[in-house]
């Protein structure tokens, strides 16, 4: 397998999953600010032009964050960060398409229709005038996320799992453009510090 | 197992996807209309207060149409809906998400902040002045989709899969809602009458 990766949140998740299972991969970096993700050969590879994508043994390529992380979590050994029953990987699942949905999506769109926007805006249709409703979207999702939060440890229980790291380096990401955690979520704050804490463990030296 | 089911896309989706499974569940009908899913006791059972959601059998509550979908594949007998091997399951999972996030959150996000803002601008936060580049949206992915779908049978080739069903159950519900089939797409115009004819054999009676 071989890894083209670039900066920027997505590319995070994958880079967080991979510490976690404790596995590297061979790294190919892709020049998003120079939109060398936009251009032949990487289109061929993710006709999405996004970061990451993994290349597989077959030559054959697969993208989309959450598909790539449920693709290295059945390859790799080590715990799963999916679950080890159908019941939790399930429930996995479905904390990870909430957060994907109702989170990361309006987060990282609020940004590229606005401060994002001059990067973005040859690339793709951007909504500036939606930019201000999807921030606040992703921060009243955040909040509801925190009363269901009360008294677990990660966002799935007593597991940590696919769906602590997304929500882990998108709200990293906003911190840097604009949407910093708000401090009276206090059951999120408290979890940012324990993944942060953990992910200090965890990362590759 | 039983089914908390409505109106709408999303409930559809799990429904075509029991189909196909040649499996039918106990369901209980939820008044969308009425606002009952926006109330206890059903947002105790799903705090997304949306439809659909499934009671496991240990009492528990599985919300997310992906997540109930690969629960349903994995727990029911025949072939799966998702994939045999890793590698197929990561490309199910690839074309869902991307389905998911370019075509059915702003195709139906483009219906509630138009034509059903009556009906969701007191349940949810809505962005009327983002409904006509969403709908765009939604069609420009749809032809960037019809230029990948060139040869293929099914979204993911040869396999007829979880992406199938949703984009076909999204697809449906725009047609009834003022965003109908572009006839220019004509690979997805071929492949929607494929599903209709395979949906129509696998309903039941």
């Amino acid at each position: 397998m071989k890894l083209y990766s670039s900066m920027g949140p997505n590319p995070a998740v994958v880079t967080m999953f991979l510490a976690e299972k404790g596995a590297e991969l061979p790294t190919e970096k892709v020049d998003l600010m120079g939109g060398e993700n936009r251009q032949a050969p990487y289109v061929a590879k993710n006709p999405a032009g996004q970061l990451p994508c993994l290349e597989l043994d077959d030559g054959s390529h697969l993208a989309e964050i959450t598909a790539i992380c449920e693709y290295l979590d059945e390859k790799l050994p080590g715990p799963s960060l999916i679950g080890a029953t159908p019941e939790e990987r399930a429930a996995t699942r479905m904390w990870v398409r909430r957060i994907d949905l109702n989170i990361c999506e309006p987060l990282t769109s609020g940004f590229r229709y606005a401060e994002g926007l001059p990067l973005f805006q040859s690339r793709m249709r951007t909504i500036p005038h939606a930019a201000g409703d999807l921030k606040e979207l992703a921060q009243e999702k955040l909040t509801w996320l925190d009363g269901l939060m009360t008294g677990k440890t990660w966002v799935a229980g007593e597991r940590f799992t696919l769906a602590d790291i997304m929500l882990f380096c998108f709200l990293q990401f906003g911190a840097t453009v604009g949407q910093p955690l708000n401090p009276e979520n206090k059951n999120i704050v408290a979890w940012f510090e324990r993944v942060k804490a953990r992910a200090g463990e965890k990362a590759p030296a």
